[in-house]
């Protein structure tokens, strides 16, 4: 059984096919939030702020944390923004943390100051890449997001996808790098512009665990680009990404419609003990009446009752 | 590529791994219904007629209709309210029809009276059953759904039931009935009883797809019986089960969450093209804030789009 330990000062957890699904909260990234970058480069962390809370109180397992803030010279201003966010951050919360950053001297600054274990998001199948990123997570001995795509772009042939990411899992052996401290992105193409790409990401997840043994991970919210309604199509996608054997997303925690898919698809898989976890959220949901649109009672989601290792099972959430 | 033909006098529809999702209407029965059955049979259709309608608006893809109003002496009563029930309905709307009752005189009844090639719902793995039942199916030329279960009952192991689903599709073909005219269903048992439900279901479809090649169905609310907000554990399970193979449930099409849950699965297999119904359906629809319950907005559903065989293809829905 693949297990990915990733752990903050004080949680652990583990991601895993026997696991809760890992829900990486995507909030904190300047990338498309113009607001944000000029307040997290103007040293205004409030925003910062009100998303961790958010994130934690809406039940999301780790949080990503990004600092790009400009495209103008990322690697002298990424680095120290990263450093101060992620020490924010983890003043805030003990979630275990992923650090994301296309700039190696930005997850370098992150890994310094990030305590316990956490995910590097990411690497990509380019030779310079791995040559610069795999060592660091040796160094670190952390786990590692591998994106499929590598000089060539990113392949619309989901088999030349596979073969990148095994690439990238060989070139992680021979750093002594184990196949389960890499999660796997097979990349999630838009349905409204690639009518095959649920199906491919559902083929892709199954091969990726049956004959890499990792565990996989998606930016959810791409499957519904550009299509009404996204988070209708999200919430059906993450349920079947699951049963496909998905362990992660980076998604936001903060939507409802997503964070019951996938509580209930935990139900499902056989992931919510005595489906502890539904009972707990859910018990005082009132059902809509037949023929009203989805009920609308507003209910905390409620990230107790995983089952997690270590220390964090004698931890209240 | 297996295809389950279904038809009324004037609209076909494919039952299929290419074709949208078959949704069952399952509202016209009284079982555990006492209001209904004592309307039924007093002679009262009132609350039929209105099932219909809104079944139809909701986007059903066929309804099945059951007549089964009392334990006492059905083999009496059933079959001329079946007759009576049937005609009603094919008078209302131009949907298929799934005959529904597990007294053979009531099916020989509902055969009788249905116009092109309903769906019989059901014969089990029971020896009696089958000598009954398959001869109707094959002087008929209709499809019929079997259940996994015998004369031992419901197995808790899923290779067991999988065994009975591959005895009758045998059974049948000795009376040259094919295996795409039989609609297995595998059994679906409550996820609060039974943590390994889901995860049986989904292998048994997937192995009823590529072992006997058969389309699948089931009551689909089972899964949730017993739990909180079971809404929010159908609209999960629906879009898990029709990745794993799923090609139709007996289910109530009013509720809002399913239906959603079933058109998003549609696009996400590819089977709703140019996401052409999923746009129509849904383009209207407000989201939700981030934060704020799941989106309230009232839509119609669509039941136009569907991509459908024969006549259907030239008529409006």
């Amino acid at each position: 059984m693949t297990h990915t330990l990733v752990a903050s000062a004080t949680k652990e957890i583990i991601i895993g096919f026997d696991q809760p699904f890992c829900v990486i909260g995507e909030r904190i990234n300047p990338t498309g939030r113009k607001k944000l970058a000029a307040e997290m480069q103007a040293g205004d962390f409030s925003t910062v702020t009100a998303d961790v809370l958010a994130q934690v109180a809406a039940g999301a397992t780790m949080l990503d944390v990004n600092a790009g803030v400009t495209a103008v010279d990322p690697n002298e201003t990424e680095p120290p923004l990263m450093r101060q966010t992620l020490e924010l951050v983890q003043s805030l919360t003990d979630l275990p943390i992923s650090i994301d950053s296309s700039v190696p001297a930005a997850l370098a600054a992150g890994l310094e100051v990030c305590k316990g274990r956490p995910l590097v998001n990411s690497v990509t199948g380019e030779e310079d890449r791995l040559e610069i990123i795999l060592p660091l997570i040796k160094k670190y001995n952390v786990p590692v997001v591998a994106i499929s795509n590598d000089e060539n772009g990113i392949s619309e042939d989901p088999d030349v996808r596979f073969e990148v990411a095994k690439k990238i899992v060989e070139h992680a052996a021979d750093y002594g790098i184990p196949a389960h401290d890499i999660v796997v992105d097979p990349l999630v193409m838009p349905i409204g512009a690639m009518g095959t790409a649920g199906l491919q990401v559902f083929t892709l997840v199954r091969r990726l665990r049956e004959e890499l043994k990792v565990n996989t991970t998606c930016g959810a919210s791409n499957v519904s680009f550009g299509l009404p309604h996204r988070h209708g199509i999200n919430a059906a996608f993450l349920p079947m990404a699951i049963a496909a054997g998905m362990t992660s997303a980076i998604m936001n925690p903060v939507r409802p419609a997503e964070m019951e898919a996938v509580h209930a698809a935990n139900v499902l898989m056989g992931n919510d003990q005595d489906c502890t976890n539904w009972i707990r959220t859910y018990r005082d949901r009132v059902a809509a009446p037949a023929g009203a649109p989805a009920a609308a009672n507003a209910v905390a989601p409620s990230s107790g009752g995983r089952r997690r290792g270590g220390r964090a099972a004698r931890r209240a959430s």
